[in-house]
């Protein structure tokens, strides 16, 4: 056990960058090139991306964090009086500082959720109210894959909410934030994790980047703006080869995805244990989260040795997150540190 | 003179980053840390940053461009109902795609200027419609420094000016995209470039960066929410190591004044040859840029060779930028391309 | 029955105004005045409702509207990353159109309610996020008295709420928008209806005026940029003389409570009657407003006589909104129309 | 001479209202009527003001003061990524405290005007930075009929300036707050002064209402959210009946333009009386506004009798502003109270 508590699970963006991630700084570190994005790796990385999704004819941006790709997303959709709909534990939602509302000037209205994932029935209340000019009018309805309780829309279930938001007249935008855990876990195209979306945003700094999130749009008639938008809030690098290129690197030979079932392997082992111990999951470990339920004493047990998150203070819910560089002797450590004094929830 | 045209003076932010950057990044890369800033380099290069510019009571920031250090420091300045002042030239006014009204919700108002140098006394005719609910209420002066047009305020003038902005109840911003070519060209302290300023951003990027501006509030009870813009526009990086390292590496031992100094001196270089060949500047050359006025013949000789911008579509200047990458071999190029050419204005 | 359906029962602000108000716009309209608010009818308004609420130190402000009032007041307490809390049936959440999240740039957050009377134990949870820079951070809470579905805060249950939510470090605004029929009712004096508030729109439209709402700034401290607010989207009437002269008639010897009171007692002999007729009410009948449940039949009986609201088109409920016009014989009519066909709910 | 300072020439917004508008609110208020404008009175206003600008296929909204009028008008045409060109004395741009900024979220760009006169060619400038997402892209030009200095786009000056916005791909916005005054001056159809312009607010409250600003909107596929716009800051009266009401009584049997006639006469006759004293006009009188060039000594002379207002506070200039309300006594008053010491200006 550390003496100071390691952050090894407090996040998957407290690890560090992958080490092909870094080669492929170095490698697009020389000469000047075009800024803002006018150069060829920008270009390759977009390419790469648009090839992955099946989208030929989408756009690709390139945001540095992941709640400016969500922002980017929502307010280039929407005009003030529209409005946003999300789960209830959208991270858009609970976790941007209100950064979607204040740059759509539009509410972001939550649906009731099973850890993020939403009954498409939700959508048929949300639209109810559509028409006369006192209500704001739902554009777009926003989820994410996987959750932020690490939960993951199936196929089958992602298609079917999004055809039944397009029935609606709603966009619908995917929080993709851990959308290579995702797909990892489900093993199947990226395209069909996705299904028909309209746009969605693609994490890299949680995957194993340095920083950059990027933003694949795919009916780039419905958000003509949003070139504005990045650049109206600072978004667009002008070194923006040295984002690209990690996306390129990661994207190459299906690293993300690598580093992806990594971490789901490594959450999947850590859930195991913790089931093992009998304690009780706050929710179904399906890609690179944990959550648990602890008493005070197995919470402080765990904390002398890792900074972990509980997401609501008023609860006993503890988050473990597993990244590209969490070890097998990390989880044991876990386990270890739990055993002596974990007590079952009955 | 390559067949491509080259990059190299197009701007300081198409230039490749210090070697020395990418050894820093190298080295924070190892480990799981504590993310949005709570870690020990973010720590460490605030610290650097504060006794650098003499500004142990100041909070630091790190953001992702400068674009968003403008914003994040002008919204965190005024509510709506107040407004900005700035030159007729600042950038953000004129090329952050009006980011700082959107956020802040209030205008920027220009004032006139020489080359972005303001007249103290333009700051009284701007307050003067103080007062009324009608009008906007003057609240903050954003000055750059060095300016849009490569011109330097003195220590004088810049003390001059920010006194007297603070007398008439004004705030000052400095814009410090490329302050170290100021105070590299000045050769004074960098608290001397700044005065009493309260509140400063600090350019990473032109400077020798992959990416990342910093900002110094050195009244933090004036920017009370200033954190919350930043996070508001996806400008609170996760793994902010890897931001505040490279200014880490920058400011240790003076490399970011090294890296001003060497650009300035290119700079000093070709603005000394291309007068020479006769040709007139449309600004003093004092820091890394040259705004020189060429002919269509002239303009296109240098295209063929190197993609330079102009500021105004309507006017014939033409400005070039230095960097700390620019060699001696380049600026001849330039000379050369335009020796047989250069037809001077009379 | 009318040929055409009777707007009688449709709101309180499709009634026409007072005859008296009449009067004193007449009285008001002779000769050149300061314009703005500048006048003494303007003044003598202000104090009268600053003496009624027993606030001596408060400012008044006239918006032109309900809704307006709301935003003024909303969005002059909040900066873009706080939070505006209300109850599920707010008016400002569901019937402004986002107008108050526009203008405030911050989210309005729903909590459960009965009726939109609110516990004071929900502002706890809602303060737990407090804090870090993630979250929106709460500053307001906002409620109805009367509510929108017709409830009343008992000046016990309001204070106990008030002195809660300041215990937390929450403002209170009370949307008044009926408060008279909240005071009539309730038969205390007007300080006691809204507590310690701190800010208060005062509702003139549905109380028997042309139109106009004013509001009530208890701490003038905290809301310090209210006036520009108003200015901001248009609601400082130039010709304000003939807002205020409205306030000061209805204001003037009790007429805006007896008004009230009349209006209330029109919706409780309604309410008796709905129920003798074996309906079920949907909320009790505390105020103006009546809440009914009725069968497809029934509200069909109704609707060839009278154009009545349905909150939610998802649900049976019908509103019946009386005001100081309407008549004991349409309150007959109303019934008459439901007799043969009501279907009691069971 | 007054004891206290009369308001007669302080503003045409000070004057009391037209003794047929309080008739037809009186006439208007009897019975219930739907809300929000779906009644008889809003819908032949609607129709009135139509046929009267020759735009069938128009819509109409009715507003409660020029300011929101006019924000209206300009933040549902534009998005924030847009830019709104104005002149350099435009009411939205310098009266509004900001609020069109605000609300847009755009910039207003001053274009150097002649008293708020702009040339063409102006528009050509602004139009030359389009393109690159790092500039605000112009979307609509904003003009004044009559201007803020009392002067008039003739014909043929107001259809030349606005078929060159619409070559230059921009919308024309006509701040008609005094138009009736201009179209009275110039003698000509409603249409005729105000060309092909794209939305027209139409002036109601200085032309003689108690309150009362139309929008006319002659492209409604370009200004698509207006309606919510309008809800959104307040400015949809529930009994807009009585709004309606008043510019019904105004454009029957074009009183509109018989007010402003008048208001035009009293300043012709005002401003010739000045000149006759010697005295030096800062601009053409040629609506119903008087810009005069007073010494101190004068100014206080006026300032006994009258309220006036000095639109620049570093300058020496007066405005008179003449309603319909004006008396040839009045005009008399302040010539003969300038008439001992009038210093004409060489």
């Amino acid at each position: 056990m550390a003496s100071v508590p390691s952050h090894a699970f407090a996040s998957d963006n407290a690890a560090p960058a992958h080490p092909t991630v870094i080669d492929a700084i170095i490698a697009a570190n020389h000469g000047a090139v075009a800024s803002y994005g006018n150069d060829p790796v920008t270009q390759h990385a977009a390419e790469a991306l648009k090839a992955i999704f099946d989208s030929p004819d989408a756009e690709v941006l390139f945001a540095l964090t992941g709640t400016a790709a969500n922002i980017i997303a929502l307010a280039s959709a929407v005009r003030p009086w529209q409005e946003i709909l999300c789960s209830d534990i959208a991270h858009s939602l609970v976790d941007e500082a209100g950064g979607p509302v204040r740059l759509s000037g539009a509410p972001l209205t939550k649906l009731s959720s099973d850890d993020g994932l939403i009954d498409p029935a939700a959508l048929d209340a949300a639209v109810a109210r559509r028409g006369p000019v006192h209500h704001s009018q739902p554009r777009i309805a926003s989820i994410t894959q996987s959750t932020e309780n690490g939960r993951i829309w199936t196929p089958h279930a992602i298609k079917t909410f999004i055809d039944h938001a397009h029935d609606l007249d709603l966009l619908v935008h995917i929080d993709g934030s851990r959308i290579a855990n995702a797909i990892a876990a489900l093993d199947v195209s990226p395209a069909a994790a996705v299904a028909d979306a309209d746009i969605i945003t693609v994490g890299g700094t949680k995957n194993g980047m340095l920083m950059g999130d990027a933003i694949l749009v795919r009916r780039p008639d419905l958000f003509d703006g949003i070139h504005f938008v990045q650049k109206q809030i600072g978004q667009l690098a002008s070194k923006q080869r040295f984002v690209a290129a990690q996306f390129e690197a990661m994207l190459n030979d299906g690293l993300w995805l690598q580093t992806a079932a990594h971490a789901n392997h490594m959450s999947a082992r850590l859930s195991a244990g913790l089931q093992a111990l009998g304690l009780r999951l706050a929710a179904p470990t399906e890609a690179n989260e944990v959550f648990v339920d602890l008493e005070p004493a197995a919470y402080a047990a765990v904390s002398a040795g890792y900074a972990v998150h509980r997401p609501d203070p008023l609860l006993p819910t503890v988050r473990f997150v597993c990244s590209w560089a969490t070890t097998d002797a990390e989880v044991d450590d876990v386990l270890e540190l739990l055993a002596p004094i974990a007590t079952p929830r009955r």
